[in-house]
């Protein structure tokens, strides 16, 4: 059985928990927690050296690590990864674009105001990112204005890459009221078939980290 | 001819001429130059509304932006793109890491030392990004310990991807004496065929942003 390393409070697992629920993988989940230290330790650095939660240990041992990736590794087959070459292209683009552009605001904020205590200098973070977070929830509404989804006419794995810390707008401070076609869109994502929910449980076994790496 | 959007001291503008020179494809370039704004314009927000460079205008009048989705659709079809999924997969795992984990610490760096005034706020920048700078370095040097290349035995679009930021380090203020795999992997990169080396010019014809847009 393949094996997640992950929480359920980190969007870059929610990514992961979404495509194996989509295609109808099982898999157990070993809870790695940021909070407790573990991707930094010993342990977890031999299986992943990047120090990152998601990594996916396939059934051959093989180690899958980045959420971009996973995204590939297991969407390829399915109707999330277009048969169309240009439309592959501009898959990665949004996911390169939830990567660089998105994510390091959104999630990075979330953090702050939701998880980390109160603190000067976080707030200060805050400001400066803000601004970062309302570019990228622009683009995202500007492009949604015309479009279903982001990166063609059906879902693909772009959205499912976007979804998870666009959903947790409110949990970083942010107000979707004036993103209206996001709004829209993230309803119709949650109206896919198999959607799995940020913060739910896709796996039928869970692990501690220190139960898996004893 | 295709038309490359972008500026000669961008790493990321950099991916797409290495790209575009490997695979001997001719284009010109529009010298978008951050320093005086030219993304941000609404001229250019209407071709790219991420706002950013490197941005390829196709011959249908297409346009394709962000690095890694560029370097996919040019790289596809050559050795740069292997055909195993796998290894496939482990090319997109180190492209996530360049845009997440690499990038942000080293081409900010970057910026702060070599483009921006010096200023009190950019130095409290550069002493919190500096870990990171080290720490994605530390990644890559202990894969280059045991692999000629990041993702694979032979050159990847992951290699073209981590290259220029890498190269740029000394600009960044980062020393990589004690990085000795990085190093020697610069080098084997620079030995690749048909190599260009950022800063160069690749393109047949350059044109100025206002005679572009005019």
């Amino acid at each position: 059985m393949l094996t997640l390393f992950g929480n359920l409070e980190s969007g870059n697992v929610h990514k992961v928990q979404a495509i194996l629920y989509r295609i109808e993988v099982a898999y157990r989940r070993v809870d790695v927690v940021q909070a407790a230290g573990h991707p930094r330790t010993e342990k977890f650095l031999a299986l992943n050296p990047m120090g990152k939660v998601p990594a996916v240990r396939l059934d051959d041992g093989d180690v899958i690590t980045e959420s971009g990736a996973l995204l590939y590794w297991f969407g390829r087959g399915t109707e999330l990864w277009p048969a169309d070459e240009r439309a592959r292209t501009e898959v990665l683009r949004w996911m390169c674009f939830e990567q660089y552009s998105h994510e390091p605001a959104l999630a990075v904020m979330r953090y702050l105001r939701h998880f980390a205590p109160a603190s000067e200098d976080n707030d200060r973070r805050v400001r400066e990112l803000a601004p970062r977070a309302h570019q990228a929830l622009h683009v995202m509404n500007a492009r949604l204005a015309s479009s279903a989804f982001l990166a063609a006419d059906s879902c693909t794995l772009a959205d499912l890459a976007l979804y998870p810390y666009t959903r947790w707008s409110d949990q970083a401070g942010i107000d979707l009221t004036a993103y209206e076609h996001v709004r829209r869109w993230l309803e119709r994502v949650e109206a896919q078939p198999r959607f799995l929910a940020p913060g739910v449980e896709g796996a039928t076994e869970v692990v501690s980290f220190d139960d898996y790496f004893e």
